[in-house]
């Protein structure tokens, strides 16, 4: 497997810019892509030169791809993933991973049953900033982190129609904002024991902002929010013992960070990111399926069942419903 | 009443600092101070060049100052702000106000019916810099705000005879960190509806870190933390619906805050304080006992009864007691 094809499923927004990147992998061939509507799947197949389109996604389980990057909206990554997994093809699924725990938990299952890779594309996890972060936290630059506290907001007016928006398709500023400010606090802190949620609701029901209080097996605690119906900078602070870690914003794809000590003039920490950003999680999953591996050290399935873990909690407290979508026939 | 006569309670680090502001407020004196400890009222007394010293507040109130600054523990605030009003002085109490809900609003009940006026030493909103992201606000600079977030860590090496870890004077991070972030965020958003609280605990059962989260009458949510045994920044951002504010590190004395709306650069302002920051709240007492106001409009015991209800809700869910000290006798 010199180079890995890949195939994605859905053709939206995300999907256009995540094809972008193909550009600056080698090794990786971006080979079929899949959308109910075969014509936007045509479309999007001339505009990114995707050698295969098709009108649903079995056809593209069925073609040679390799992995395949699910994209479509948050209920449906379910279905395709199990699917995928049924068909012995890896899988890269968007985040949210499902839209409820159990979803999560079921397809992290088929996966290991089946041997056959699987990861979250939590692209921040993989960014240079980002990584430089954790790797200053593992030198124990800023002692024992027992903190987290950050905010993602992305104010997007309210439209019932957009996917954003729209409860049938896991719309809801959680599992499109939260999710990263949950991961990133995940990623420093580990598992989590309590979990405290409110929220705000748009006339439809679906939460358009959420503050999330996170207490951790550890001891420490996050303190956490994200909106579609505010402005905010994004910005990450890990605290600890000896000093503190801020991934600037936009904290979700950061080019800087900051370490502060006691009595030390602040470190700026400048690492940018190739491409549009998701060149690093397309390298990651390559070099796993070259390596043979199952899952990836950065972005481990039990981080993912971990985070899903708390926005399903957080979801469950806002009265929200967590469910994945029938499956395509 | 030219000149306003001010008693201090309490001779301790705070005390001291705030005495060092008068020398910036035209028509105050610092006439008397008061600690347990005579010889340590009188050193301070020395220090400060303030020309009476009592062993006990009950002389200090018999002396003929117009205003006391009650400044010692937490939990002793509660006595000597009675006592006080019961001589017929009008009270400036450090924060927290009390150490309870149900101290804070008896003391407030005691000014009210006496008619003598009463503030919490909340220097934090009397700050130009403070002030000025109140009047950007205000002016509907960054729409409605519907969120606030922030930290408050300030790294104290675990010392259980020191204040602020001794359960018996009121230590913790809540009262002394937490009230300034959700003062700041109840500057913003107003009334509470929920209140959810984590923390992390001293060998000696003290909370020495807390992660909030708030839900206001408004459908605003803040997100907060303060800790005792972490290291942060501390800022503290406003988020509304065409842009957001923050209030640069650290925010309970900024000197700059910068304006972010979409499309536009940010706007830096930047309010420097009189003396060390105290200046503003000692100029705000003065005003407020010349104009025969009982209260101040800046920080009205409304917006402190408020807090605290918030710090006592939060002391609750850690389990922590909320008890006022015994008065001397």
């Amino acid at each position: 497997m010199e180079t890995i094809r890949w195939g994605i499923v859905g053709a939206g927004r995300m999907a256009g810019t995540f094809a972008g990147d193909f550009a600056f992998v080698p090794g990786a061939e971006l080979s079929a892509v899949a959308a109910r509507d075969l014509g936007r799947a045509e479309e999007f197949a001339r505009r990114h030169r995707v050698p295969q389109a098709f009108g649903d996604y079995r056809s593209l389980l069925e073609s040679d791809v390799d992995v395949v990057y699910i994209a479509n909206t948050h209920p449906q990554h379910h279905g395709v993933a199990l699917a995928a997994i049924a068909a012995g093809k890896a899988i890269l699924v968007e985040k949210a991973f499902t839209a409820s725990l159990a979803g999560t938990r079921e397809v992290v299952r088929a996966a290991q049953t089946a041997g056959v890779f699987a990861m979250e594309a939590m692209w921040t996890r993989f960014l240079p900033a980002f990584a430089a972060a954790r790797e200053v936290v593992a030198w124990g630059r800023i002692g024992e982190v027992l903190g987290v506290s950050g905010d993602l907001c992305a104010h997007r007016p309210y439209d019932p129609t957009d996917r954003l928006w729209d409860p049938d398709l896991g719309g809801g500023a959680l599992l499109d904002l939260g999710v990263y400010v949950v991961s990133a606090a995940q990623a420093f802190l580990g598992e989590s024991r309590q979990v405290m949620c409110v929220g705000r609701f748009a006339p439809n029901g679906v939460e358009s902002a959420a503050a999330i209080t996170i207490g951790y097996a550890s001891g420490a605690t996050a303190s956490l929010s994200c909106g579609f119906d505010v402005h905010g900078a994004g910005r990450l602070t890990v605290h600890g013992t000896k000093g503190w870690v801020e991934i600037h914003p936009r904290f979700h794809h950061p080019t800087t960070i900051s370490v502060h000590r006691s009595g030390v003039l602040p470190r700026i920490i400048e690492a940018k990111a190739v491409g549009r950003g998701y060149a690093h999680e397309i390298m990651e999953v390559g070099d796993c399926l070259r390596a043979g591996h199952q899952q990836s050290q950065v972005m481990p399935l039990a981080d993912t069942v971990e985070v899903m873990k708390v926005l399903d909690e957080c979801l469950a407290q806002l009265g929200r419903p967590r469910q994945e979508a029938a499956p395509e026939s």
